[in-house]
Order: C-alpha cells, then sequence, then structure tokens
C-alpha cells in the first residue's frame, strides 16, 4: 500500500532535480507517478522546463500525461511537441482526449498534424459531433464480440485485440450488420465456463444512447442505472462509440457549475482565470439588463416621490422591502429551478408547487411582518409604519413565493433553461410588487405616517 | 437491442394490470424490467397497490428494487414486510444500502430486524461510520486475493466466492494482517496466463481513502484518478470497505445541490417536497439573518433622512444602486466560491484575485456608471444627479468587486464553507456601501439637486 502523494512535496522534489540541472533525474521521478499527478506537477513548471522534460519522455508516457490535462493545459503542452512527434502522442492517446485536443489546435495546425498519424480515423470521426451531446463525449467502440463464439474464443479475442485498452468493463456483442444485440462484463465472462457461447451470458437489454442525445441525458442513464460506461449507437443501431462514467462525472460537474453561474448572472462558461475583456462579456451584459429591470422599479418608487417627500423615513425601509422579497423569491426560485434539474419536479407539478410555497410565503411573511413592523413601530415611534410595513412584507412574501414557482416552470415550459433567466424575472417581480405595495399602502395612510 | 423504456407508458401497463386485479400480471410484467425501472414505477403506486405486490416478490426481487429507491421511499416501502420478511431482504441487499434502510427505520424496529437477519454483521458494521464520509457511503469489501495464488487459482476462487457479488471490476490483494498491498483489475487477469502468480499482475500502487476521510475528499480522488471503485482502509491500513462510483456520482451532485442552496440562502439540505414546518426550519432563520442585515442598510439611508426629504428623487434611484452592487458582488463572490469548490484556487490566490477582479470591476463600473448617469440626467434633467450616481455606481462595483473576493477567501481560511455566509456579507456589504456613497455624494451636491 502506497501512501497518497503529497504533491506540494513532489513538485518541491521535481523543483531541486531542475535547479539542479538534473532533467534525467526529474523525468525518472515522474515516471514513478501515476499520470494525474505527473500532469499536474508538469502543468505548474515554466515553459522551458515543460519542454526540456518532454524531450525525454516517450511517445507513450506524452499521451498518458496529456491525457490528464483539460483541454487548455493540453494545447499549451502540445506547442512544445514538433509536428511528427505530436502525431504520434495523438496515436496513442485516447481517441476522446486526442479529438479534444485537435479542437484546441488551430485549424491548419489540426489538419497538418492528422495527416502525420498513422490512424486518425478513430479520432476525426469522433470530430463531427456537437461536443454537450452523447457523440462529443463518446470515444471509439472497443472490439466487439459475436453471439457464436465460445467463452475461451472470446477470451482469446480480447487477449489479442485488447491489449492496449487502457479502460474497458464492459464488451459489446454485435449482428453482422454491426448493431448492438447484447453486452457481456468482464465478470460473467469468468464466472462463464469456457464451452457457453458469449450469446448465452450476454445480456440483451443493453441501456444505450444515441449519439444526438444532450450529455445531460446520458448522465441521468448513468445515474438511474447505476452504470460504469454506455454505448452510443447511430440511427441504425450501429455500434459507435463508448461514454465511459468519468467524462459522466465531469458532465455533471460542468453542469452543476453551469446553474450555480447562471443562477448568479454570469455566463455559464465562466471561469475565474478568464481574462479582463473575456470577463466583461461575461458579465456586463447581465449587469446592463439588471440595469434595465432596476430603472423599471425605479419609475414605481417615482410615482411616490410626493409621497416620500412628506416622509422620508419610508426611503429608509425600501431596503428592507426589496431585500426580503429578493432574498424569498430566490429560496423559492432556487429549490423549484433544481428541482427541475434533478428531475424531481415537472411543470405539471406547478399548481401543486404553488399551493406548496404559497403557505410558505404566507406563514414567513406572517412572522417577518409582524417582526419587521414590530421593529419600525419601535425604531421610528408610528404604530402606522409598523403597520404598513408589516402588511407590505406579507404581500410581497406571498408574490416573491407565487414568482418563484411561476417564472421558472414558465421558462421550462418554454424550453429555456430555467437556471438563465428565472433570477431576473424574480427579483424585478419581487422588487416593483414590493415597493408598489409598500408605498401604495404608505400613501394611503399617509396621513398618520407624515 | 432493447429501446430504452417510457416510464408512462410502463405505469399505464401496470395501472392497466392492477385495475383488472390482475397482480399476478402486473408482478410479471415488472419482472421484466431493469429493477431501476420496477422501483420508480413501484414508488408511483398507492401503498394498497404496493403491499398487493410485495406479496408476490421473493425476498431477492425485493432487495434488487429496494437497493434502487432513495432512503425515504426505501423506508416507506420496508413498512409494508413483516420483521422476518424484512430481515431476509436486507441480507440480500448490498450492505451500504442495507444500512442506509436501517437508518431510517425506528431504532426498536432496526434492533428487531437486525435480530432476525443471518448475517448482519456486514451491515451494521458499517452503521459506525458518519454518514457523509468514506466509512459512511462504502459497502462491504469483496473476498480477498493473497499474492502467492496463481491466475487459475484467483479465477477458480471468484468462481466461488463471487457467484452473488453484484458489481466488482477490481481485486483486492490483503497480506497475512489483512492490509491492503495490491490491486488487480479484471482486464489483467483475463489478460494474464494462468500460471503467472496474483503478485505479477498486481498493480502496487493501489489509489486507497481511509474510513474518516471526508465524502467530497473521496469524489475528488474518483475524479483525479478516474476511478470506478477505490478501497477504504482503517487506520492500521487494513482493507474494510469499498466506494464504487456510482455512489459519488450521488456525492457530487448532493454536494452541488448543497452549494446551490447555500448560495441561495437556504438550508443545504432543504428539497421541494419538504413538509411546510420543515420547510419554514430550512428557510425562515435566513430571512431573519437578512432582515437584520437589511435593517443595517436602513440605519445608514436613515443617516440621510434630511437629504431624501429635500430631494425625493433620490429614492427613486436607491434599488439601482443596491441591485447593480448586489449583482456585481454575487457574480464576483459565486465565481470565486465555485473555484474553490473546484479547487481551482486557494486563499493564497487573494491578492492574485483581487487586482484580476478589481480591474473588472472598475471597468464594470465605468461603462454601468456613465449609462446609469446619463439615463439619470436625461430622465431627471439634472447633470449634477447623473454625476452623483454614476460615481456611486462606479465605486460602489469597485467595493462589490473587492468583497466578492475577500469575503469567501476569509470564510475559506476560516474553516467555514464559503458557500454558506458569502452570500449574506456581501449584499450587506454593497447595500451599505452603496446607499453611504450614493447619499453621501448626494447630500454633498445637494445646493445643485434639490
Amino acid at each position: 500500500m502506497v501512501d497518497p502523494i503529497n504533491l506540494n512535496d513532489a513538485l518541491d522534489r521535481i523543483q531541486a532535480f531542475l535547479d539542479g540541472n538534473d532533467i534525467n533525474g526529474a523525468v525518472e521521478y515522474l515516471r514513478v507517478l501515476h499520470p494525474a499527478d505527473s500532469a499536474e506537477i508538469l502543468a505548474e513548471l515554466e515553459p522551458a522546463e515543460q519542454a526540456a522534460i518532454f524531450d525525454l519522455l516517450q511517445a507513450t508516457e506524452l499521451a498518458s500525461v496529456m491525457e490528464q490535462l483539460d483541454e487548455e493545459d493540453m494545447a499549451d503542452m502540445a506547442q512544445h511537441l514538433d509536428v511528427e512527434m505530436l502525431a504520434d502522442v495523438l496515436d496513442e492517446m485516447e481517441p476522446d482526449m486526442a479529438a479534444d485536443l485537435l479542437n484546441e489546435l488551430e485549424p491548419e495546425q489540426a489538419a497538418e498534424v492528422i495527416e502525420q498519424m498513422d490512424e486518425p480515423e478513430d479520432v476525426t470521426s469522433l470530430l463531427t459531433y456537437e461536443p454537450d451531446t452523447a457523440g462529443g463525449i463518446m470515444t471509439a467502440p472497443p472490439p466487439s464480440l459475436r453471439r457464436f463464439w465460445s467463452v475461451d474464443e472470446a477470451v482469446r479475442f480480447i487477449r489479442e485485440q485488447y491489449r492496449d485498452e487502457s479502460q474497458f468493463y464492459y464488451l459489446y456483442v454485435l449482428d453482422r450488420y454491426g448493431q448492438l444485440i447484447g453486452v457481456v462484463n468482464l465478470r460473467s465472462l469468468i464466472l462463464a465456463e469456457g464451452t457457453q457461447t458469449v450469446e448465452e451470458i450476454m445480456d440483451r437489454s443493453v441501456i444505450w444512447v444515441r449519439a444526438t442525445a444532450d450529455q445531460e441525458e446520458v448522465a441521468q442513464l448513468f445515474q438511474r442505472y447505476d452504470l460504469v460506461a454506455i454505448p452510443v449507437v447511430d440511427d441504425d443501431g450501429k455500434l459507435i462509440g463508448i461514454v465511459h462514467v468519468d467524462d459522466v462525472v465531469d458532465v455533471l460537474e460542468e453542469e452543476a457549475t453551469e446553474d450555480i453561474y447562471m443562477l448568479a448572472q454570469v455566463s455559464p462558461d465562466s471561469e475565474i482565470y478568464n481574462s479582463i475583456p473575456r470577463s466583461l462579456r461575461n458579465r456586463l451584459p447581465w449587469l446592463v439588463i439588471n440595469m434595465g429591470t432596476a430603472f423599471l422599479a425605479a419609475s414605481v418608487v417615482s410615482l411616490f416621490e410626493g409621497t416620500i417627500a412628506q416622509a422620508a423615513v419610508l426611503a429608509a425601509f425600501m431596503p428592507i422591502v426589496a431585500g426580503q422579497g429578493g432574498n424569498a423569491g430566490t429560496q423559492t426560485m432556487t429549490i423549484v429551478v433544481r428541482s427541475l434539474a434533478l428531475r424531481e419536479i415537472a411543470p405539471s407539478d406547478t399548481f401543486w408547487a404553488l399551493w406548496h410555497e404559497a403557505r410558505i410565503g404566507i406563514l414567513n411573511g406572517l412572522v417577518i411582518g409582524l417582526l419587521v413592523g414590530l421593529i419600525a413601530w419601535l425604531w421610528e415611534g408610528s404604530p402606522y409604519l409598523g403597520l404598513v410595513i408589516g402588511l407590505a412584507m406579507l404581500g410581497n412574501l406571498v408574490v416573491a413565493a407565487m414568482a418563484g414557482v411561476v417564472v421558472p416552470m414558465a421558462l421550462k415550459t418554454l424550453r429555456i433553461d430555467p437556471a438563465l433567466a428565472s433570477s431576473i424575472f424574480v427579483t424585478t417581480f419581487t422588487d416593483i410588487m414590493g415597493f408598489f405595495l409598500f408605498l401604495g399602502l404608505a400613501t394611503y395612510f399617509l396621513a398618520l405616517l407624515a
């Protein structure tokens, strides 16, 4: 049992080798590490240091390290390699990772490299699919079994054909037309007698997915059926690829990040390391849209300027009205958006959700309305101010609960991602209704407030 | 190749059997489905219908269906079974799922059931770990290999011992003290010659995790090393369990949901289906905390009541100041919180992030300040109002960017989950600073505004 490595210690050791100009020592040390760790350490080094180490690595070693990097780091590292070496590395990489890397290169450079590859077909066929579909995340299919083979024949076939496959957990059985008819897991192969046929041990109820399916749908199949890999078929039912669970784990994390960013009103593909111009493109448009909705709220307030001029104390309570309404609306909306994403509810549950959230809104509104009303009374010494803000709060929290349900459900029905635009609509709604209720009631009771 | 099933159609068919009082027909139909689909359909039926179907199912069938349900549904279904049958079902279930189910039962009922089980040890040993640790999500370890066995012996052993194991992808090699010394994947076993020893084909650099490790750490190891399963060891290095990738997929989704909910200021374990009292407990405390911070903002505004009384138009622009500051702060904060969760940045990057976000804040502030200032000038006909709100906007967006970095970084340094409390601090900060800047500048220029 080897202790887990501490990446900082490992980086210090590599740095010590490099400082002593002992590139060979650094390479030998990297070779004993897991490729994921070597990759992470290499990514931390200076470009010149990376280049010096790359010179001493074989194409297979480079391939196993490159596969561990994200697309941008992969492309950076590829710049240390000449076209021929890069082609060799791509030949050794898992086809899906090779395709991701080719996607990152300049089109001319990619074409040149493909030209030099020994077996470009596995990779180039993957380049034709949309990146966020099953086809876009799949890798080339493994060699397949035929149903009339014996288990012994199948094992012999695997020993010949699968030597270089880096990971596989299932074997797929095709008919003569290349159509998927069954799956054999390695466990059944080991448990079976050598004379049984593949047909006897295969499972006919294969769970598969079409190449055009959205990656979220693929992830849902993995979760539903606890899969480790899923076969991808074309429109004719022919096996054209495999998606592995580690890609799905990445998809789930990516989808969660996108939802979190959309709810916070930043572009879903934002990253902290984005350049300043890119960051502005990801954020400024949202601020401008919000500015528009804030002017809507402002115009509601400006209807009541006369009231505010006579009772300026009302202005002090405006942030409380808007804040509480926005918070309560965001609470409901976020739970609805996330439950939609996890498929725990659907737009058909709108009435149930409205009734459920309305009751929560009323109870929240009673408690918060009472508290804010009492504090306002004590603070300003005016029971009428307390009454006005308390009632406004109750009304606004009920409106917030309704908006929090209706907005995401409506967006979902319109096939717009509810995470994308719900925040804007809900907070606009609670701002406008909140100010209207609060300042409207205040105007009605003005004689008692001013 | 079987077409994916449509759950609604399947549910209609079951309902037709039940309406015709043909329970046997319903059971026969359920038997041909994947247990995940049968489980989902059963969960949709009325309790009496569930009970009637359960009467006709074997313990093994019930176990494979129950394993597919979440904990609450599992506990509901268990109520249809008497103690003896439930004990049989638990004996057949994967130990980790059985432990989850026992956790949901009343303590006395659980004790009674454990009493009746044939092999309770595998399950009860799992009950001692915290639910969100490696120990809490692991299942019992599979039978293990010894290093001096030949591959043929290992295969014979697996055929005898693994008949009933529902899923396994790796085999673990232990020394005589039960300590983990290597891992063999099924692929190497199939590729190896029968006369090789386990020691020759095992990989000594096993990636493992301690039972006390947080489930997030477990998930990170899966992602980093693209694992399908990870062995869990106790403090002496003894193998005590296995975590499978499907559990990790659930952990990732759970952690993402928790972060989304905390950022929206609802309790992380909220669900849309929570009861009304539970929903209030999950949300009301956050609203009360926010009410407190809103009163802070209100007290800043109340300092300037005299100014507002003379220029009530200022009140109309308050929502714009607060709204834009809150949005910009939330953008930065959300990116920092998510990047911390994904380990893309650490508190040591605070100065880099401050400088990065400050530049974005200044540029956002210039654009938004100019726009809001111009609109205010055109709307109210006062260039001074435009100047005041434009400058306040610029200042507030810079403050928002700073707060969006400093707050989550500080919380992370204090080992508080930054998703938990960042929203409150950031928006409080932007509200207070925004109003202070806007109303302060307005007071200074009051002669020109009123």
